[in-house]
């Protein structure tokens, strides 16, 4: 093989079935590639093959050639289709060898779940080509591996399950790379997040600054909310940081109260912050969404310091019996009403003793809408030290239900935390 | 080039650097994955390459010597960047020409939006290598091409936007790969999903099976669950059908209670089913998930008709003040227990007046965990018509928060389900 020809970057290689047969949307390798961006490792090329022997074989042969880093997704797992560690060796005439450490943890698993047989198949989860170094999963049962079969050529094997690659990539791949990508700049990233405004909005305001080369700013939608991700090219973290500091400064001015975190923030962990800083406590009223703002806090570690729990008042009696809410206004303005919400907001307090309170209620559609109360639209209470307020939206009927449910969780939330910042 | 080795198959290329830098999620190539699958046309390969004439022309050269069809997106717009066109034409030495009823096009929706002077940059997408038939794009100004350069390859090219390519792959694609496939069989497939079991203990189950080569088994393993995939191969559609159905019945014996449903079936939707079949209320009870369960049910559309709302008791205050728990229960046994969860699924049943109810209390870490009662603990209360069953599980702190809390949904739906189908 002919080392000159092979370019210090990365490929992916995503394997399985599944990817091919438009079964699975492949998000792995937009995950990765985000990755890579941020380490600032050149990344050329990706590639899906199934789960085939001679096929994989050939585009891993193919990709020693052409880079320095090949990371595989997928077919680690303990069936006779997972095939990605034994065709890997295979490629590269290499023998399966079983890795101790890794058998006692997969058996650990079993154990510690009350299996006491752990199945035949999953002990072919801690066979690794000879001298791969391993790659443990605290969230699954198949491990990865770093191996280099051959000179400058290394690959990077992850499970195909999305939250598993994600932690072991965070917590080995990450630094293994920091350390061997040679590479004479690092580059730094850093993601600023902003609620209740369009992504095209925010960019208008930010025109002046969207053409900046280094630090670059990239803005990226998501329901209800946008991120802008800033990245600097530096000799090191501190010069780094010296070109982002004041950037994010600035991006965080423009952005006014829409600006609400940055990092791993969301809504619902500001929105825990902020209560726990002053000492009060939240409960929720959901109609149309369920408990899913409930659901939200609570997977935040630590929420029930300051979310007390809720009512999900689906239906009507339980917005009457358990929240209070007027037969006359339920009557009056139906159960999507500015007038229903306080109620509903009102009665959650009262009934838990709690410091603030959010109820939504809504339509999400497909069915249940009217003319005068169209799909997509919501309305919000916040009860809160100084009374209640309440909001409406109109999200549209074109977003479809599960986006709708979504944009009420961030909407509520927002809500909260604005009226928590500027007016209490 | 030799024939011979060239698979009567399609490949996928995905040109632009935005997918690269994870900017872009690829949902172009899950598509028409998706359609190739119905279309019968095997599909062993996708690539990725980013906005760069060399690697994309290699990546060209080399799918033209394994595939005899090359679908390409994206790099068909009017920037200097969108290099799909001329570097196929290249490819193959052959020279772009203006094709009329194209510029004609192009101009006419710029004028049909007010703007009399097309910018010259829309000029290039009026180009195609000699001999190209169109694929008129009626939703944008890029139009695709089908060109067959050599014998036995031909290349479809369509935008990357995700609306124009179905449109224009809908109205002209999808008939040309009819008419000239050539294929003599097509591939039918159905999703048979599965709760309360592992990846590797169903695939035990089934091992005589799992070797089958048409049709096909393909196990997928998800949180909580497990999907089988079947593929038959036949020359139409009910020569598959008559190849899948005893297939089917004899998977859905051989996973017993295990067994929930088809396709685009979830837990939730499948207990929605059968309380509205039986014509029963369910109310939830909630305290580690927060909601989530409440949530779940909620996604489903008409959710509203058995489903009527919950408690999300987060705190032990309202296990006691709203669901009734007695404060001896929570002293003696903790909140994480059989004898509490009993005591929440009967004080919601009662509160709400309903059939049914999901009690669910865990600890889902990160803290909160003792060696009596580690993270991972969750006790369920499923209370009914005849009475209250609760039952324990050990998810395993290894698991992380969400993923417990996720096992929690799916745990409970499934107790529900399987009481709901075998005891009562």
């Amino acid at each position: 093989m002919e080392d000159s020809i092979r370019l210090n970057a990365a490929e992916i290689l995503c394997i399985g079935t599944e990817l091919l047969l438009g079964q699975t949307l492949n998000t792995n390798a937009r995950w990765i590639s985000q990755e890579l961006a941020i380490l600032g490792i050149p990344h050329y090329k990706q590639v899906v093959v199934g789960d085939n022997t001679s096929r994989l074989k050939e585009a891993i042969l193919e990709a020693s050639k052409r880079c320095n880093y090949l990371i595989t997704t997928g077919g680690l797992g303990p069936t006779n289709d997972d095939l990605t560690t034994e065709t890997i060796a295979r490629t590269f005439n290499t023998d399966l060898e079983e890795n101790l450490i890794a058998i006692k943890d997969i058996r650990g698993k079993f154990t510690s779940q009350g299996i006491e047989n752990m199945p035949a198949s999953n002990q072919k989860q801690a066979l690794f080509p000879k001298g791969a170094e391993i790659i443990p999963n605290p969230k699954g049962t198949a491990p990865g591996f770093i191996w280099s079969p051959i000179k400058n050529f290394t690959i990077l094997s992850f499970p195909g399950v999305p939250s598993e690659l994600k932690d072991m990539w965070a917590k080995t791949a990450k630094e293994w790379f920091q350390k061997n990508s040679f590479n004479e700049n690092i580059f730094e990233s850093r993601v600023i997040k902003f609620a209740g405004i369009s992504e095209s909005s925010l960019a208008a305001d930010l025109e002046d600054l969207l053409e900046k080369e280094n630090p670059t700013i990239a803005p990226y939608a998501d329901i209800g909310e946008v991120k802008l991700r800033i990245t600097a090219k530096a000799k090191n973290k501190k010069k780094a940081d010296e070109m982002l500091n004041p950037l994010e400064e600035e991006l965080i001015m423009r952005g006014k109260d829409h600006f609400y975190g940055k990092g791993d923030d969301n809504l619902a962990s500001i929105v825990i912050e902020l209560l726990r800083e002053r000492g009060e406590k939240l409960v929720v009223a959901e109609s149309c969404t369920g408990g899913a703002i409930g659901a939200a806090l609570s997977n935040i570690p630590g929420a029930s310091d300051v979310f007390i729990g809720g009512i999900i008042a689906y239906n009507n009696s339980i917005k009457k019996d358990i929240l209070g809410v007027s037969q006359k206004s339920l009557e009056a303005y139906g159960a999507v009403s500015n007038e229903v919400v306080k109620e509903m907001a009102r009665g959650a307090i009262n009934l838990f003793n709690a410091d603030w309170s959010i109820a939504v209620s809504g339509i999400a559609g497909p069915g249940g809408g009217s003319p005068s109360k169209p799909v997509g639209l919501v309305h919000f209470g916040i009860a809160g030290p100084k009374g209640c307020e309440t909001m409406q939206a109109n999200f549209g009927m074109h977003r479809g239900r599960l986006n709708i449910q979504k944009l009420c969780i961030v909407g509520g939330l927002n809500q909260l935390r604005l009226i928590m910042l500027t007016r209490s």
